[in-house]
């Protein structure tokens, strides 16, 4: 293990954001579940959350290789357990979903805690999901198509979020506990 | 031909940004060229270019019924053409780069005419585009992946640009000539 490598696991976990997730609904292509997994990496997500249909669930445990390794991805069985779970532990759910209740996804503060909730590519966020959530965002569209891809969408709003965390100072020093930030570097280390 | 239908290709074509282009070298997924081509539809982006693997140039002329419907692709020999005709047209070429010389997306002013040059996913941007253009821009990572999906990272881009060009007004009235304006209502009436 060289010295470099510790280093650039510390700077990375120095850079976690524990009250930053996301959280996906039935979102099951690979290509999305990974590019998803890219940007949360990027932009410090430390834990993603998802309902995945049992064969993306598969995908996911055999496919994980690359950003999968560095965000804890947690599933849950259903869509209500989840939002209700992360409500519980103080976090708003934003559903990014094109609803007429919707504001413009600038105008949210993504420095408070919050799990942004994305829905699966055909069927979007499910209408329970909807109903549980804080509020709903949309990413404002020009043209003619319907919706943005779902990695895509997920991508605008968590480079927004960690725009305005930036600005808030966020990623100038850890916001892991000492515990959880100790645990996974040794995770990290050992694999 | 509902008046709800002409009435929102107008509103679309009066928000395009003839100087707003993507130039993609060598992107070759299927599922990435949609997202992009969407997300150009979302932030108003009339044209595209592109060097396209013939195999890919096969994909994209049958499956273009989605976002490839609404806008322009241009497709190129090589990247030198493009890149050279791009900059002849007077836009700036900022490639999508993670090099030394690259610089925070966010610091670079999209009003000004320009086109983001995206890499193959593989391969990245190729030296040859890399030495061709006006300059590199990031997006930056917190994390230990090395890159962002490319579809993500044009995204990021994009509506950062439009962001900066909705501040300046440029959706607010047509951009397009007149002429163009006409003719391409003209196509979309009668595909
Ligand atoms: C391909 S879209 C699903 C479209 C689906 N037909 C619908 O009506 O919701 C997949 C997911 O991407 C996200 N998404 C796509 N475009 C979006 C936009 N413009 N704003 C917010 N979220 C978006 C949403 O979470 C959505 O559920
Ligand atoms: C998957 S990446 C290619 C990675 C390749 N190994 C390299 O070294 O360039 C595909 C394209 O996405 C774009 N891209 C990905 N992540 C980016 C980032 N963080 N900043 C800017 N562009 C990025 C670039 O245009 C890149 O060529």
């Amino acid at each position: 293990m060289s010295a470099s490598r510790l280093a650039r696991f510390k700077a990375t976990l120095d850079q976690r954001q524990p009250d930053l997730r996301v959280l996906l609904d039935q979102v099951h292509k690979p290509h999305n579940l990974s590019a998803i997994l890219r940007t949360c990496d990027a932009t410090g997500v430390f834990q993603a959350h998802a309902v995945l249909p049992d064969a993306a669930f598969e995908i996911h445990r055999h496919c994980s290789a690359g950003a999968g390794q560095w965000v804890h991805m947690q599933t849950h069985a259903d869509i209500e357990t989840a939002i209700v779970a992360l409500q519980a532990e103080g976090l708003a759910v934003y559903a990014a979903h094109l609803s007429p209740t919707a504001v413009d996804f600038r105008t949210v503060d993504y420095s408070a805690p919050c799990a942004i909730l994305m829905g699966a590519e055909r069927w979007g966020v499910s209408e329970r999901a909807a109903a549980l959530a804080d509020g709903h965002i949309t990413v404002p569209m020009a043209g003619l198509v319907e919706s943005l891809n779902v990695s895509v969408a997920a991508a605008v709003i968590l480079f927004e979020a960690q725009r305005q965390r930036q600005v808030a100072g966020f990623y100038d020093q850890p916001r892991l506990t000492p515990e959880v930030y100790q645990r996974t570097l040794f995770e990290w280390l050992h694999p």
